[in-house]
């Protein structure tokens, strides 16, 4: 194969996105090559190869396929560690550690709420479904434990982590701008330290960018 | 604080049996810290410090506090990866991303259907509530699926990741185990190679160990 950095997704999608926040943090090169999901070419050949999931990223970088998009980020964030942002920071072995659990947070405690929630309040609509107002008020409520307690950990420092920014936080972008185009707005910006830490990670440069992809 | 390895948890705790067959693994000395889950301590300080979403199991490792069995068990093969099974295989850069890989296939793929399922056969009954068939059949329809693309990874390699045992074999052990205890273990058997897999990885010494702590 060969060849440098390939992302076979979309911009609209959050996990490619959390892929695509990744690389331009660290200042990659690479290549997006859309999927047309519509035609269903995430369950074909060649995409089921790459993915047997049938879903979306799947990152070509030369002879290596990966997938799950957490996973592709770790990925890039330790194979290109010398450049750009750090995002693991690696250095120091508490800080690494507590990295470790809030990218477990972020994925066992946050999305599995988070992305229904971003399903029945933007995704369903773009589907030409109907939101299901007792789903929403039923992961609102779950919602607001989690972020309960990221407000008191935000109170603490300004990232998950610790004083950087991580992957940690990287990974919640995309669900939290999409559902910061919701009325689900509320229970984050009525969280002071929330509200702070969601201006502050979707001002970064890298995740302009992603948006910017989104209107070309 | 200082001190050795000490788990607050139960032995009959998915996640914490995920931790416990880490640290076996390892060849690490550590304490097991029980938790009366029956008068809610883990929702109660001093536990609710430990783990802020109030679930067990947390780790402390000299004064290092760490929650969600992921992340714990992934510090525990770095910071100790000198000693017993490497379970991560970091040497060569391919297998080391593609562990990544089935790390996340576990969490985000395997688990969220699976671990319902066993909710739903093994943990109501413990809790006095009744199963409900219909769930039952959503989810094993959803695992089979899942299954089946383990059946094709497994033809190509003994374990997920690669030849290697890794913790992306290990996550699994917990709630597989529980699920071959009901009727659903026939969906794993009916697969040669996810057969195969279970027998393999159930038999490490390390896993029985675990095992062995229930029934102390």
């Amino acid at each position: 194969m060969g060849g440098g950095i390939k992302v076979h997704g979309l911009p609209i999608s959050t996990a490619t996105m959390r892929v695509l926040a990744t690389l331009y943090e660290k200042g990659l090169d690479f290549e997006i090559v859309p999927v047309d999901m519509k035609a269903g070419a995430h369950k074909q050949e060649p995409l089921i190869s790459l993915n047997p999931f049938g879903q979306i990223p799947a990152l070509l970088d030369g002879d290596l396929t990966l997938f799950e998009s957490r996973a592709i980020t770790e990925y890039i964030a330790e194979e290109y560690s010398d450049k750009g942002e750090k995002l693991l920071c690696q250095g120091c072995k508490k800080l690494k550690a507590t990295t470790k659990v809030w990218l477990q947070v972020e994925g066992q405690q946050f999305d599995p709420i988070a992305s229904k929630l971003a399903f029945e309040r933007v995704f369903k609509g773009m589907l030409g479904m109907t939101t299901d107002p007792a789903a929403v008020e039923d992961l609102e409520a779950k919602l607001v434990k989690v972020l309960d307690i990221y407000e008191a950990r935000l109170s603490k420092s300004p990232f998950l982590a610790g004083d950087c920014f991580t992957l940690a936080d990287l990974h919640h972008l995309p669900i939290i701008y999409y559902l910061m185009g919701t009325d689900s707005k509320k229970l984050f910006e009525s969280r002071p330290k929330v509200n702070e830490w969601i201006k502050n990670i979707t001002a970064r440069p890298a995740w302009v960018k992603v948006l910017h992809l989104q209107k070309q």
